[in-house]
C-alpha cells in the first residue's frame, strides 16, 4: 500500500541512480521499511522489527506542520524560533556555552567546530581518538582515523592520534592503576611532540563516549586532564555529542556532564536525535570563542541553518524529552537492559564486556574471554539471527564485534526484554555451535575452510555489514580462520 | 500573534545566544518575519513585503506531512522515495548524469563533488573563479575567492583562481572579438602552469551562472572550452546549480543548459530550492566517478541525506514546479521583468547593466556608465529604500552594487511591474540628488565628508548589508568618496 515499486524494483534503481558508496544495512538481504511507529519498524509485508538502532526518533509532527504552514525562511531575519530553541539549548548547558550556530547535520556542526578552534588562536593542529568517526566531510574525514585508514587517504601531518582510552581492549586496561592518568599522557606527549617540531594544537575533539569506535567510555577523569593539557597549549577542547547527546545516558543530558561539573567542553556540537530525523544540528561555544571567530571578518550563512521549521522541531524535540521523561526512561530501562545483559555475560563466554550508560550500550563479543579476541564473524552472524528475529542491531568498532544499542529514547523494559531474550537463544545455540565444531576440528584435524561447501562460504562472505567489503583484511580476521568458517553451515544443520 | 517575544527582545536574545558571524539581512533595521504565503512575506505588524531574494519557495506540506506520518528513517534501508527521487532528478538531466548521492545541504553536496573529483585520477587542484561562492564548509571556503579574501584564511597552493567570465566589467568584454576563448584561455594557461610545478587537476568547478560573484552569465562556447581543457588534464567539470537551478532560467531545467547540448558537466550539485527551504541537496554524477569512488573502498554515509521525507518533499516540489509551469512562469515573467528593467536602463544613468535569464536577473548599478564604476553605496541606498517599499531585494558581487533578483518561481508579472516601479521612483529621486549634490560639490568646492553632520554618517555606515562591515575597503569604495557621502542627508531634506 505504501509502495511504489516492488522491493526487487527498487534495489534495481538503487543500484542504478544512488552512488554505490552509500551502503545498505543486510547487504545480502536488505530490508525495506515502509512504516514506523515509535520504536518499531515495518517491512512491505507489514512484518514489525524492533528498533536498537536508529537513535532519531520521537513524535514532533504537529510542531513542523503548524510552522511549515506559517513560515520557512532563512536566518537572516529575525525569528523567535531560533533565539528560543538557542535559549532552551543553552539552559541545557554549562553557563559559559551560551552561543549556538545551527547547522543540518552534526558533519557540518563538526566543520564549524573546527573553523571555530582554528581561528581561535590561529592554531591548526588537531588532536583524535584512534578509530573516531566525526562525519563525512572533507575536513572531518581528515581526522576521523574510522574513516581515513579506508580509501586513498593518508593522516595529513596536522592530525595527530591519541589511543583510545578503552579500558577493556586498549593500551591501559581496568586493572592499570590510574588509566584515565596513563591515556591523558599519552595526550600530553602528542602536544611535546607537536611543540617540539613546531606545530600549535587547534583543538582536542572527542565524542564524550566513543559510538562508531566500539561503544567506548572513557575513564573518569580522562577528560579533565586533556583538557588541562590541551588548554596550556592555547587549544580548545570539542565535545561531539552527536550521537551520545540528548538524555540517551539517562541521568544527564549530555554525555560529557558524567564526568562531572569540574569538566566543561570549549565547544560542544550535537545533531542527530536533536530533530527526529529532521536535518538540524548545532554548535554551541563560549562568547569569548565566538568573538573570536567574528572578529576575523567572515560572516558565517547556513542556507538552512535554524530556518524557522527545524527550529520549531527542535523545540518540540525538547519538549517531548522533558513531557514524556526520556531522561528517566533512558535510566530505567538502560539500567534494566544492562542487568539483564550482565546476566547473559555471566551464560555466555561470547560476551566479553557490556559497557554504557543509559540506552548508550555496547556488547562486546569475544572469541577467548582471556585473550578478548573479537568475534567479528559471531558478531555479524548475531546480527542477521536479530534481524530474523525482527530485532534490528549493528555491530561496530575497529574490529566490528560490538553490539550497538542506541535505540529510540521511547524504548521500553519490554523490549529490552525482547531483544535479550532472541539474543539468549542466538549465543546459545551459536555457542553450541561452536563448540560442536571446535571438537569436529579437533577431531579430524584437517583445515575446515577447505571442507566447506563453496556456497555457504559465499554467503558468510555476503553476509556482512556494508562497511565490511571494504577491508580484506577485517574480512580474513575472523570470518576465513579455521574455527569459525563451518559456522554457518553447522548453524544450518 | 504568531511572537514570542516582542521584536526588541528577539534582537536581543540573538545577540546573546546566536553567533555574531551569523549576519541578519538590513543590519541597522532587521527585518522580523513571521509569516509568509508564496511571494509575499509578513513582518509582526502584518506588514506585507514582495519577497524578491528567497529562491526557495513552493507549496508543498502535504507531501511532507503524509510522509512524515508514515515514517522517517536513513537510507541504510530500502525506501521507494529514494530511488524515484533519484530517478525523476536523472531524468532532468543528460543521460550520462545517473547516479545520484543525497545530502542536506548546498555546501555538503560540493564537498561530496570535491572528494569525488579527487578519487577519480587521484589529483588534488581544484580551478575555480574569482569571486566565487561555493559554500560554508572549510573544504568549499578554500576554494571561494568571496570568502577567503576576508578572514584569515590565504589561497592554498591547490587552488587556481581563473578570472570570471564577466563580460560587463572583467578582463576581456562585450567589445571583445571571442571572449569565451579568451576567458577559457585563461584555464588553459593555469592547467599548463600547474603542469609546470608538477601540480595535477582534479576539478573545475562554477556555478553556470555566477551569483554571489554579480550575477555573471558566462559567454556562450566558454563552458564547452573550459570542459575540454579540463578533460585533457583528467580533471573533471563541477556544475556548481545551487543557487541557479530548477527551472529559474525558464527555458531550461538546469543552467547550463542553456550552453547547448554538446555541454555536459562530470558532476552537477544542486540545493536551495529542491526542498522548499527543507533541508535537502544532492550530487549527481557519473556510473564512471561514481564507481571510482566507491572502488576507493570508503563508505559514503550522510544520516539525513536522502531520507524519506526528505525525498518525499523533493518529489513534491519536482510536481509542483510541473504542475504550476514554473519553468513557463520563469521565462514569461522573466522576459517581461527584463523588458521593463532595460526600460528603466534607458531612463537611469545609474543602470550600468541588466543581465539574466528567467528569474535569475542582475542590475549592475554604476556612478558612471563609461567607467562603469560600481555604485557601491547606491546599492545599499537602493535595498535600504526598496524596503521601506517592502520589497526585498539585496545588493552582491565584489563591489556589493549588483542588486540580485531571484524571487520565488511564482513570481507573477504583477509583482515585477510593482518592483520596478519602486525601483524607478528609487532611482529617479536618488538621481536628481546626486545632481544636485555634485553641484552642491562643485560649487562650494569643499570634501563633504567633513560636512556631513555625524549622526547622518553613523546612519550611512551603518546601514550597509550585513558583509559591509567585514571590508573597510569596500565601505570606502563609494560610502566614503566625497560624491556620494552627502546622498542620505540630500534626501532626506
Amino acid at each position: 500500500m505504501c509502495e511504489l515499486y516492488c522491493k526487487k524494483d527498487t534495489l534495481a534503481l538503487r543500484r542504478k541512480h544512488i552512488g554505490p558508496s552509500c551502503k545498505v544495512f543486510f547487504a545480502a538481504d536488505p530490508i525495506k521499511i515502509v512504516r514506523a511507529q515509535r520504536q518499531y519498524m515495518f517491512d512491505e509485508k507489514g512484518e514489525q522489527y524492533l528498533d536498537c538502532i536508529n537513535n532519531v526518533a520521537h513524535e514532533v509532527l504537529k510542531a513542523a506542520l503548524k510552522q511549515m504552514e506559517l513560515l520557512n525562511t532563512n536566518s537572516r531575519f529575525l525569528h523567535d524560533n531560533i533565539v528560543e530553541y538557542a535559549k532552551r539549548l543553552s539552559a541545557t548547558l554549562p553557563e559559559k556555552l551560551s552561543v549556538c550556530y545551527f547547522t543540518n547535520s552534526g558533519s557540518e556542526a563538526n566543520d564549524l567546530a573546527l573553523r571555530l578552534a582554528r581561528q581561535f588562536r590561529g592554531h591548526q593542529d588537531v588532536i583524535t581518538l584512534d578509530h573516531a568517526y566525526h562525519g563525512h566531510l572533507s575536513s572531518l574525514i581528515e581526522i576521523s582515523p574510522y574513516k581515513f585508514g579506508k580509501g586513498k587517504d593518508v593522516k595529513k601531518e596536522f592530525v595527530h592520534v591519541a589511543p583510545t582510552p578503552d579500558t577493556y581492549r586498549g593500551k591501559y586496561r581496568e586493572d592499570h592503576a590510574d588509566p584515565a592518568s596513563a591515556y591523558a599522557d599519552e595526550v600530553k606527549k602528542i602536544i611535546e611532540e607537536a611543540h617540539e617540531s613546531g606545530r600549535k594544537i587547534a583543538a582536542f575533539i572527542a565524542e564524550s563516549m566513543q559510538s562508531c569506535g566500539g561503544q567506548i567510555i572513557p575513564p573518569a577523569g580522562y577528560f579533565q586532564k586533556v583538557a588541562e593539557y590541551v588548554h596550556q597549549a592555547e587549544g580548545v577542547f570539542i565535545a561531539d555529542e552527536v550521537q551520545v547527546g540528548f538524555g540517551r545516558v539517562g541521568k544527564h543530558f549530555w554525555s560529557f556532564q558524567m564526568h562531572g561539573e569540574d569538566f566543561v567542553p570549549d565547544i560542544v556540537t550535537m545533531g542527530k536525535p536533536m530533530g527526529n530525523g529532521h536535518p538540524v544540528a548545532c554548535v554551541v561555544t563560549t562568547k569569548e570563542i565566538a568573538e573570536a571567530f567574528s572578529s576575523s571578518g567572515m560572516e558565517y550563512f547556513n542556507t538552512y541553518g535554524g530556518n524557522p521549521v527545524s527550529s520549531a522541531i527542535g523545540l518540540a524535540v525538547l519538549d517531548v524529552i522533558e513531557n514524556e521523561d526520556l531522561q528517566e526512561n533512558a535510566t530505567r530501562v538502560g539500567n534494566y537492559l544492562t542487568e539483564l545483559l550482565n546476566k547473559q555475560k555471566a551464560k555466555h563466554s561470547l560476551i566479553g564486556d557490556i559497557r554504557g550508560f543509559g540506552l548508550f550500550i555496547g556488547i562486546d563479543l569475544v572469541k577467548d574471554p582471556q585473550r578478548r579476541t573479537p568475534a567479528t564473524a559471531e558478531a555479524q552472524h548475531v546480527i542477521y539471527k536479530m534481524k530474523e528475529k525482527r530485532v534490528l542491531l549493528s555491530a561496530d568498532g575497529p574490529h566490528r564485534n560490538v553490539l550497538k544499542i542506541k535505540p529510540p529514547m521511547c524504548f521500553t523494559e519490554e523490549d529490552a526484554k525482547f531483544m535479550v531474550d532472541q539474543l539468549d537463544e542466538i549465543l546459545t545455540v551459536l555457542e553450541e555451535a561452536i563448540g560442536a565444531q571446535t571438537e569436529s576440528v579437533v577431531s579430524d584435524n584437517t583445515p575446515c575452510r577447505t571442507k566447506m561447501p563453496k556456497e555457504t562460504r559465499l554467503e558468510l562472505l555476503s553476509e556482512g555489514a556494508p562497511d565490511q567489503k571494504e577491508n580484506p583484511s577485517q574480512k580474513r580476521n575472523g570470518l576465513r580462520t579455521d574455527k569459525h568458517s563451518l559456522l554457518s553451515k553447522r548453524l544450518k544443520t
